[in-house]
Parts: structure tokens; C-alpha cells; sequence
């Protein structure tokens, strides 16, 4: 008998046709012999209007309370999927993060997972029971609710897989799997039927929405298998961390994008040892994360540093930045929030030279200015005008033969 | 420093601009000096929307996810409550029911408090803070989460007051006090200044809807001083329970009615000894509570059993009724939906004979027909047609003097 954690995103739970949908699917798995964890997120646009709801109070509210408002939305789609499974005959048990032991640290409205309690789950698939939990929450260990910010559901769903030692975590979403490029920018762009965790990471850091970035760091942590599937067809998707005895692998297997990012640059800094150290500390003392980070070369021994920044942290950044700007006696601060950052993957690149400058004949034949440059050994990525994104993306995926699913010896 | 627990219901928080005012009422009575614990409801109509939306799914749903489902709708208002709060410069703190612990049975949907664990509260309290605190709900033992029935944020309140030995606890309400009737029906009605707890006790179970039954209890077992006011007001409202050492008492003080009872008639039960026993341990194991109970002189050694529960058990109690008629061999089962309970209160008629003959006569002289009646030492309850009710109190109001303050000596 499998053990199998199934997570339906919001869309998925958008109104009572469609939990009554997922009802049915988490039904037929049970029937099907299956021990069943469900984990879903609030029902359609519910978070969102919490937030909207707090806003209405005060541009500031607190990071605890907010978490305590927001966790009622899942509360609310697992106790109604509880329902729903108990109105087609079989037992089911909703709980909350903080029932099942999601315990999280204190980081309020973007805590981390540090330890999953699974006995209570184990208990209950004991008694037959389909377990339903609550996505995107948890509580720290002195008893505060926290959720784990957007997409935490996934998450929690990859958590639960590894602590219950499922044998599989389906992650049902509106999309049928994971694609070499985002299907309403690129007509040509084909469906993965299998991915490596390290690539999928790489992805989802750089903008394939298909899955939260923490979710694959922990599957490929504690080599969770996924299946990224749709939840209105019973198709296929694209499975990541399957053990995979391929010989052949693609050089590159996608072009991924991102337009959620801001540019921020700290002109005319001092060029003295420990400068980036200072700033990036405090950045990371507010819980920003930075992603790319670019140091020009330096003239009459002063610099500019340029990073980018979420667009939702660009306040709390500009706030952080501007105390910078006096200590340090910069000249100045500059932000950009008209980039967008193009990203080609594949875990065959870090043998095949050249892959780079191919990448940069495809954005040059199109006329696209290049303004930061970050790799990895299975990544590049670039920061352009958000205008030009289009063509970029559709240009790089044409170069690699991405719709071709070619398939290059190692 | 007095420690004060204020209670606000749903038409309090019903937008946010009432919660904004809420949190004025509430960071004045801080800033008085008060050590200030607030117990809230849902917002406006949130308890019965998120009813709707579980019948949309299931005719059945099970208690369990009930209170699942109806314990969000305090987390929201307790989060908005404790922003609202900030905002207005203090600091603030929410929690729901499960995290100050407040331990219930597990009769779900309309659980009972076992145990209130006030330390958290009073931790929070100590650094200064208003603690928020959601109403109408608690957690079982072994953690599940349970509600307390309609109007259960009263009990929260009150049994908070006691376990925290507050000075006071003040229920905000949308009427300025208790009434000596319902002022929709008799214009003429009087606000109380003061009421004792047992008097307060029988007005509330038979129809006062201004405070939940078992709150009244809390309050009388545990001698907490209850303030009942409105929201909308600074004046005076009702003082339950305070020290009264005035000489002269009411020998009535109000006259309630409820409409919320159905009939139910067990027609030719065997008259034979533990009849009665089997039927009403039936209903208490359905969790169904009983009012009235009256039982018909014997002929021919079969009788007619008549009781009444609230409206809305009247389904459940049929489905065990029917199964008890079969079992007895009775000729039959007849509801009647069509009642009302009138009802007259008084510490003081337990000492004046006479009183209970008064309200017959009120009621004669209306021609107002009398189907039961129950007494207890401070109330009388007759059971009469709905359509009846209104002529009834006013006359039985008008009958007693209650619209001119009388005050007789013992």
C-alpha cells in the first residue's frame, strides 16, 4: 500500500464545484488502495482578500496577527474538503499546521519549516482516516501561528512527504507539468515529461512558477519524488527526482523568466574591504532576499554595487538602503523596477562550453541589451528590459532547439 | 489596576469601521489604567455565511469540521481587532481559543469549558499588552478544535473573567441593557439597573437573548460582576451580580418570552414506571436538550408525554422519537411548531403567593389559552400559540406594574 500526499493549489479549491472535484480524485486514490495526506491551499481568492481586509486597517499591520489572519483561509478549504470526502462515504480528518506539528521558526509571514511532527498523521492513516492539512501554515514552538508565504503549500505538502516517508507527493496544479518555457510566451514550448531536483531548483528560483522554490530544495533534500500534474485531467505530468536511468540528457531543458524583480544600485561607495558585508548583512537582517548581486570595477577607489530585490521587498529595501547611503557617505541610490531576469537551465551546460555564448548571440541577434550576468554550474541568468522579454525568451528557446525536444549526448 | 474583560459580539465588528471603534473603546479603557483582555465574535453575518457554505456541500457535515470551519470566523476578527489596536498606538495581542487554552468537552458544535488556563493571558498582560482573545471557541485535550454553540462568546467572556478573578467583565451588546421585556414588543419596557445572577439566569434561559445561559452560570458560580452595555454608548447599562444592599426588591422583574421551542407529543405511552427515563436519556444522548416536560394524568394505564425542544433540534429529536415509538408501542408522534413560551422572573415571588395566579389572570382576561406551565421558585413559563405572544406580554408586563420601576418590600 502507497502512502501518497496529494496538494491541490487554490484554483484547484476555487469554489464547490471544484472541491467537490478534488474530492472525487482524493476519493478514487483511496479507493485505489492508497494511504491518503491531503494538503490544500485557501479557496480561490481568499488570501488575498484577508490582506485587502488588513490593509483596510492600517498600512502596517503587524507580521504576527497577519499570519493569524491568513491561516484561516486554509482552515476553512480543509475543514469544507473534509466535508466533501465524508459526503462521498469515507472518513476524513482536517487539521491546521499547527495541529499536525508543522513547526516553523519565527519569521512571521515567510517562516521556514524546521521540524514536522507525523505521528498525528500516522495515527489517523492508521484508522483509515484520508488526512487533510492545511497548506502555507505552521507554528513555532512557543505556540504562534505562522504561515510560510506564497505557494508555502507546496511546501508543506513536500515536508509531509518527507516526514511520513511517502512514496510519492502529487502537486496538482492548473498547468499539466512543467514546461521549457512559459507556454503563453512561447506557442512552442513543450512539456518535460522528467527533471532533475537540482534543475527544477534552478527553475523555480528563476521564475517557473510551477513550484515553490523551498518545496524542491526539500524534495531534493530528502529525495521526495514528485509529480507535478494537472488537476482537471487525468494526464501525466512531469515528474522530478524519479529515478531516472537515461543515458542521454539535455544540455538545456529551460528557458525560465522573471519579472518580479527590482534593481536596486548603490552608487559611488567607498571601495574598502568589508563594504558588501555590511550591506548585504542588513538587508538579510531585515529577511530580504537578495538574488543577483553585481560590484563594478573600481575608479578612484569608489564603486556601485547593483542587486536585485523582490519588487515586494523594494520598500523595506529603500528604507534599509537609505541609512546605508549616509553611513557609508555614498552618492547616491538608484532602483529600476523595469527589468526582467531570463534564465536558461540544464544540467548538461557545466560539461558543454559554449552554452553561454550562444545564450548571448540569441539576446544580440535581437537587438536585447544584457545588464547583469549571474551563473551557476547549471544555470545563466540575465537581467533586460522587461520589454524586450519576449523576444528574449523566444529567441533562446528557438536557439537551444527546446521545442524539438532534442536530446544531446553527454 | 482593575483587570477588565470586554466582550463584543458580531454586530460590533461588523466593517471595519465599527472595529475601529471597537479598538478606541478598548485603548481608552487601557489607557484609564485598566488591564484590558477583549473577547470577540465573528464579524456581522461571517458564522452564518460559513454555514451556508458547508450545507452547499453536505446536508450532513460532520460536528467535527463544523467547528473547524466556524472557529475562523473569531481568528479574523481577533487578527483585525489586535491591528485596529496597533494602530491606534498600543500593543495588542491575539489569540484563539486553543492557545490560551481553553479546554472544552468534545461535544462538538456546542462544546462545554472544562478548564480555562489563564497563564498565557496573564504573561501577556504582564508586558503590557491587550490581549485579544477569540470567543465561542476552545480545544478538546487530545487538541481538536471545538465550538461552543450560539452566543458562546459570552461564555468565553465570563468564564475568562472568572479564571483571570477580573474585577469585571462587560458585555457590549447592540441594546443598552436587560430590559423587563423586549422592548420591540412592549413599548412601555424598562431597562434594569441592577438584576441578580439567578434572576438574570432564568431570564436568559427562557428567552432574554442579551446573554447566553451559561455565561449567567459562570457568572453566578464564580461571582464575576457583569457589566451589560452598548456598544454604541458611554451610559450605564445593567449590572449583574454587584453587591446590591438595597433593602427593597422587585417581587417581578421582567417578563421574557421565546418562540425558538417546538411541542413534541408522545401520544398512548404505557404508563408503566421508567417510561419517561428511556425517552429523555434517548434525547440527552442525541445531545438535545429539553425545556418543559409535562406528563398527562393516567386513563387506562396509557398517557401522553408533551415536551419541548429548540426548533432547530426538532429534526434529531424526531429521528429518535419515531425509533422510541416502535419500542413503546405508543399510538403516535405530533410536533407543534406553532408555540411560544412566555415567561415571568422574580427573586421576590418565591415569598408572595399569589403571583402565579396574577398571570393567569393576565392572561384569561386576553384570552390568552394556557397548553403548559412550569414553575421553578423565581420564574413561572406558560406555554401558549405564538400568535397569542404579543397581547400576552403586555399584559402580563402591564398586569405586575413592570413599565413603573414598583419596588414592593419582602
Amino acid at each position: 500500500m502507497a502512502l501518497v500526499v496529494m496538494k491541490f493549489g487554490g484554483s484547484s479549491v476555487a469554489d464547490i464545484g471544484r472541491i467537490m472535484n478534488v474530492a472525487s480524485r482524493v476519493v478514487e486514490s483511496k479507493k485505489a488502495g492508497n494511504n491518503v495526506v491531503v494538503v490544500i491551499s485557501a479557496l480561490g481568492n481568499t488570501t488575498d482578500a484577508l490582506v485587502q481586509l488588513a490593509y483596510q486597517i492600517t498600512d502596517h499591520p503587524p507580521a504576527r496577527e497577519m499570519d493569524m489572519l491568513l491561516s484561516t483561509g486554509e482552515q476553512i478549504s480543509v475543514a469544507l474538503l473534509s466535508m466533501a470526502v465524508h459526503a462521498q462515504g469515507l472518513e476524513a480528518i482536517s487539521f491546521t499546521g499547527s495541529q499536525v506539528g508543522i513547526v516553523t521558526d519565527s519569521a512571521h509571514t515567510k517562516a521556514r519549516i524546521v521540524d514536522v511532527k507525523a505521528g498525528r498523521i500516522l495515527d489517523e492513516l492508521e484508522k483509515n482516516r484520508v488526512v487533510i492539512v492545511a497548506g502555507f501554515q505552521g507554528v513555532t514552538l512557543d505556540d504562534h501561528i505562522t504561515t510560510l508565504g506564497r505557494g508555502g503549500s507546496d511546501t508543506t505538502a513536500v515536508a509531509l512527504a518527507a516526514a511520513l516517508k511517502a512514496d510519492l507527493c502529487e502537486i496538482y496544479t492548473d498547468v499539466d507539468g512543467v514546461y521549457t518555457a512559459d507556454p503563453r510566451i512561447v506557442p512552442e514550448a513543450r512539456k518535460l515529461d522528467r527533471i532533475s531536483s537540482e534543475e527544477m531548483l534552478e527553475m523555480a528560483a528563476t521564475g517557473a512558477k510551477v513550484l515553490q522554490v523551498r518545496s524542491v530544495e526539500f524534495g531534493r533534500n530528502y529525495g521526495v519524488v514528485i509529480h507535478v500534474r494537472s488537476s482537471f485531467s487525468a494526464s501525466e505530468g512531469t515528474w522530478i527526482n524519479k529515478d531516472d536511468s537515461r543515458m542521454e540528457k539535455a544540455i538545456v531543458s529551460g528557458v525560465t523568466h522573471d519579472t518580479g524583480e527590482a534593481k536596486v544600485t548603490l552608487i559611488g561607495v567607498p571601495d574598502q574591504p568589508g563594504i558588501a558585508a555590511r550591506v548585504f548583512r542588513r538587508l538579510a537582517e531585515g529577511n530580504i532576499n537578495v538574488d543577483m548581486i553585481i560590484q563594478n570595477v573600481s575608479e578612484n577607489n569608489v564603486t556601485d554595487i547593483s542587486f536585485t530585490v523582490m519588487k515586494e521587498d523594494l520598500e523595506s529595501s529603500n528604507r534599509i538602503m537609505k541609512g546605508i547611503v549616509d553611513e557609508l557617505g555614498a552618492k547616491g541610490l538608484h532602483t529600476d523596477e523595469g527589468i526582467a531576469k531570463i534564465s536558461l537551465i540544464g544540467a548538461g551546460m557545466r560539461t558543454h562550453p559554449g552554452v553561454a555564448a550562444d545564450m548571448f548571440s540569441a539576446l544580440a541577434e535581437e537587438d536585447v541589451n544584457i545588464e547583469m550576468i549571474s551563473t551557476s554550474s547549471i544555470k545563466i541568468s540575465c537581467v533586460i528590459r522587461a520589454a524586450d522579454l519576449k523576444k528574449a525568451v523566444n529567441a533562446i528557446h528557438k536557439k537551444f532547439g527546446l521545442e524539438k525536444g532534442v536530446v544531446m549526448h553527454e
